[in-house]
């Protein structure tokens, strides 16, 4: 169960960090879920819960009477603990007895994946630490939540593998649909329908998943497939993930359609792609344990723009996880909506992708995402790197 | 459009509340998703993203310039602004001349529903109108997002039909799967394909949805299917719902099994259903206008409790929308878990479940789902009510 193998590598981390307690506190988790629940529980709770890890090992979930049954399931907690009126003296009376110097709860304002807390249920959770004098003992659990989220098991690993073999697949068959003359919105149908016949779901927003963009002047990213059509001489790319074992893929690969008489892709069009292969091994080869995002966000961007390109206007690589945009280190530049992101320290396990892109005009826009996990002293790819044109 | 529509909507409720300007502020909300998102964007945002609606009328939303092209899409907002690098600067100088009284934004103590802006994002927020003194003019928007959610538009009741609809044809077609020797799981499995071929999903976690509970001393409620099998003699009950264009239904229904030689229930089996459908009706005739969820929820749970049966551990009734439980005002008892929710005033337009349910000693649990619309007198049944005991 990944439940149980998480919630032991959370007592760990919570020792390792000198953190006594790490608090989940949530309410319908299904309306207003915490990203951290994922790893807690296998499925949604309904009335206030509260789910407790201690670095001494001792865990605890206390939770609504009908929810009580799922939870104990899991196998991960010491006691599982229901209530039917107020959570407040069963929460309360294990605090009292716990006695934590500092308890860690899931805020934080420079990674939205370690700040699953509303403020409505921290300002209740105030209140009821108040009555037992705790209530100036809360900290971020930021640290703890990324840590968490950033060290993939080997169980982790191979549902992410799963989920990009699926994808590879899926770019693989795209390729024999594409031509001239047929939609953006016809090619994502296509995508869409084998996902949906192999029993998977999108990585992000079915709207935008894939994302297929085919010729100059689209929306560039995050933007749904149009009734634009294929044309010869154009660029079109396409940015598809899916959930596999509810671990996503997140890749991006760029085809070219020949024109009559044409063998390969125009000199432009050509020397783009080959910036954009050497931007990503580049920065993959500078990926490793001990940097920071922003270096290696450097590197691959300073190659696009030696070559002549724009910058592109988003962070070289984010991490991918349960979500398609997971974890707190970022492989970004040092922009203020980057918060501290890009200042983290990279760490053995972390999974990113890797997607610069660059225009070329009058075609289209260039861009492949990969994905590479980092290991003990650099970083190897996940996925199956686009080395040449996808030609049509 | 629904968003549209909604928005427009909003902009009267302001006015109604005396509230300057709402302010929903979001990012990456694939992972932290605001539950008011859903009525002012049709997708996903990535970065820091608001979303502001002003009494005058003015609408405005300011996000990453990747989202953009897709909220200028919904034709909703008077002006969609883009950023690169950081939200600050259009947000503040946009602020500075609407220069609002109050801020509603979404955090609330008493309601999840209007509880999306997590404590890192109200920190950020704070921060942010520090630089231009406005930090402390931050109230709850709780009275307009749970009017906002409430006020059912014809287009969400016709979507809510559709959901119930579908929902009554799984138990008319699962009545005729159902026999002695089925065990839940295959039950349910039943459910979801049917589900699945009309490309439909679960209205919540499709681990407990349906669920299926067959004979006593199951867990009752929010739990999974398991292997039991139906037996011959006990009561069999489900919980199911769809989401059919993003609206959810929420229903339940009880089953007896004949032994040999029966043609109906027997006299407990009997009573106990006809206790449940006076509870329902009953409540149904008190639910209007003007009420209190717990004056309703007390009529029900009268009635069950004088019949001689326990008194069932949850609320009569929550509302529906997007989500299963939806809204605020709630038909519950004076209970410290449901805060203020008993209290709040019924208006027309309210959609709601009643589902009382009370437990046979050696059958099962007997308990049926309804939901109704309140109207300006009263309240109609949107689905059409079980009136007798489904016989296997």
């Amino acid at each position: 169960m990944l439940v149980k193998e998480k919630v032991n590598q959370a007592k760990g981390i919570l020792k390792e960090f000198g953190v006594d307690c790490w608090l989940t506190f949530v309410r319908e988790s299904g309306i207003t879920p915490d990203p951290s629940l994922a790893f807690l529980a296998a499925s949604d709770v309904t009335w206030h819960s509260a789910f407790i890890i201690t670095a001494s090992g001792e865990t605890r979930a206390i939770v609504g009477q009908y929810d009580k049954q799922t939870i104990a399931d899991l196998g991960a907690y010491d006691e599982v603990v229901a209530y039917v009126q107020s959570i407040k003296e069963p929460f309360l009376s294990y605090l009292k007895q716990l006695n934590p110097g500092k308890i860690a709860v899931n805020f934080s304002k420079g990674s939205e994946i370690a700040d699953g807390l509303t403020h409505g249920m921290y300002l209740i959770l105030r209140d009821l630490l108040a009555e037992i004098g705790m209530q100036d003992q809360l900290i971020s659990s930021e640290k703890i939540v990324s840590a968490l989220r950033q060290r993939k098991t080997a169980a982790e690993l191979e549902r992410m593998k799963g989920a990009i073999r699926f994808t590879e697949k899926v770019f693989d068959e795209v390729a024999g649909f594409i031509k001239p003359g047929r939609s953006e919105k016809e090619i994502a149908a296509f995508m869409i329908n084998l996902m949906k016949q192999a029993g998977l779901v999108s990585a992000w927003d079915v709207n935008m998943c894939p994302a297929v963009f085919t010729g100059p002047d689209t929306a560039g990213a995050h933007y749904g497939p149009t009734d634009r059509k294929v044309e010869m001489g154009h660029v079109l790319n396409m940015d598809f993930g899916v959930k596999y074992q509810d671990y996503c893929s997140d890749m991006q690969r760029t085809f070219y359609i020949l024109q009559d008489g044409e063998t390969e892709a125009p000199p432009e069009v050509k020397k783009g792609f080959e910036t954009i292969l050497n931007s990503i091994e580049s920065a993959r080869k500078a990926l490793k344990p001990g940097v920071q995002g922003h270096e290696v966000d450097a590197v691959a961007r300073n190659i696009i723009v030696n070559a002549g390109y724009e910058e592109f206007p988003h962070g070289l690589g984010h991490q991918v996880g349960r979500f398609a945009h997971d974890g707190t280190a970022l492989l970004g530049p040092r922009w203020e909506k980057y918060a501290n992101k890009p200042f983290e320290k990279i760490e053995e396990g972390m999974v990113f992708t890797i997607e610069p892109r660059l225009t070329v005009p009058g075609r289209g826009v260039v861009t492949i995402e990969e994905m590479v996990v980092v290991t003990k002293s650099g970083a190897e790819y996940l996925s199956h790197p686009q080395t040449e044109l996808i030609l049509i």
